[in-house]
């Protein structure tokens, strides 16, 4: 009989858009502070600052990243930013919390090709009610054994997340577009990854290197298109239960 | 053999103080309002008909209070609301993300006399990252089964939860402060329900019933120091299993 790996989704960027809306909010950002004189290099070089400093009060998601806007907007404007402009950066947030699930290329038909013979996880991380919004309307809720909404993806809280679903490491097979929170924890773990790249990333990603010396672990496609054909590969590579 | 409840608690304000640091946190949003024309009073009154509009953009938790505090404090101020009071509001959220956990009186015992002979749930709504914080802190973390951080708690998500978990309604006990979120739902569904008074509540609570005509399966306690001795009382009474 086939092996079969365990297989877990991310979900921003991964099955849908979503960076490309808090790439928008930034850029009507950089509009509101402009007239306080940064440019918008500047601008998102401070927002970026602020949002790493966020991260261990705020945590992940939207309602982080409006609260980090609102700061870098105050510093950039040296004070002087007023009130109609901070209504502005809470609306633009508003705004994303209703934007419009687009699925990713192939990323439907991907997770219903698995979904038939393999139970398949959701495991992402943000702002718990909103995650749920765009998991339930993206059409996809029924085809996921079980959602996993964690305020971090490091390798102790995947650990957590294999051992509630008695996944082992071996056979736990993580796909996402971000090397620091899908691609890097699985392979620590002793699992497989597959990086599916967005076309936009958050400069917080910036940083990491790609992995080496994984022993075919690691893979990279272009689209979701590409995931069933090599999920079979891997699978008809796995070494027999014991 | 004696009958068990499956037992599961809230966090905020049953196990630990959580909203004394959101009364301090408007208090201080009265003052940094009151130079624009409002009383305490007005200022709360707006406040809180801005966090109701916004639980379904923003959720519950620290980050949508802090964001429902400086919308308010816009319109309150009429607009002149400077970028230091904006601030001043974020950093009275950043605050609250660090305080210290203090436990109620009598939780600590009854959760560890009930996790002898129990598997306990802890249920709990909010910012993720903050509330794990708090469950971290609490030194509580490990006497709980399982811990589920949701986006809201109705009925529907509690028959969720009790379907991941196994457990039949009617051997289902909720403990909590909130007769909306704990107490309603879990005699809905046909379990029982403990209600512990805090000291303070929210306003968005004021608007409930005490629920009426359900056999026995609602008691209210002044301290969780008189949780085991009623838990064993109900147990006692439970039915034969089938």
């Amino acid at each position: 009989m086939r092996q079969k790996l365990n297989i877990a989704f991310d979900a921003d960027d991964t099955l849908w858009h979503s960076e490309n809306h808090y790439h928008a909010a930034q850029d009507a950002f950089t509009h509101i502070v402009a007239p306080y004189g940064p440019g918008a290099e500047q601008a998102l070089a401070a927002l970026h600052e602020i949002e790493i400093n966020n991260l261990a009060s705020f945590g992940y998601g939207i309602k982080g990243f409006v609260l980090s806007m609102i700061e870098a907007a105050v510093k950039l404007s040296g004070g002087a930013l007023r009130a109609v402009e901070v209504q502005a950066i809470i609306d633009l947030g508003r705004a994303m919390t209703i934007h419009e699930i687009i699925l990713l290329p192939g990323a439907r038909e991907a997770v219903l090709r698995l979904a038939e013979d393999h139970p398949i996880l959701l495991i992402t991380k943000g702002d718990l009610m909103d995650q749920q919004r765009k998991i339930r309307e993206s059409g996809l809720a029924e085809y996921f054994s079980a959602v996993e909404i964690v305020p971090d993806k490091t390798p102790a809280i995947y650990e957590t997340l294999l051992a509630r679903h008695a996944i082992a490491p071996e056979r736990f097979l993580m796909i996402g577009n971000s090397l620091r929170s899908d691609i890097m924890p699985a392979l620590a773990l002793g699992g497989y990854a597959v990086y599916v790249p967005y076309e936009l990333s958050w400069a917080h990603e910036a940083a990491v290197e790609l992995p080496t010396a994984v022993d075919g672990r690691y893979h990279e496609i272009a689209s979701l298109a590409d995931l069933p054909e090599l999920v079979t590969r891997l699978e008809q590579n796995l070494p027999e239960s014991r």
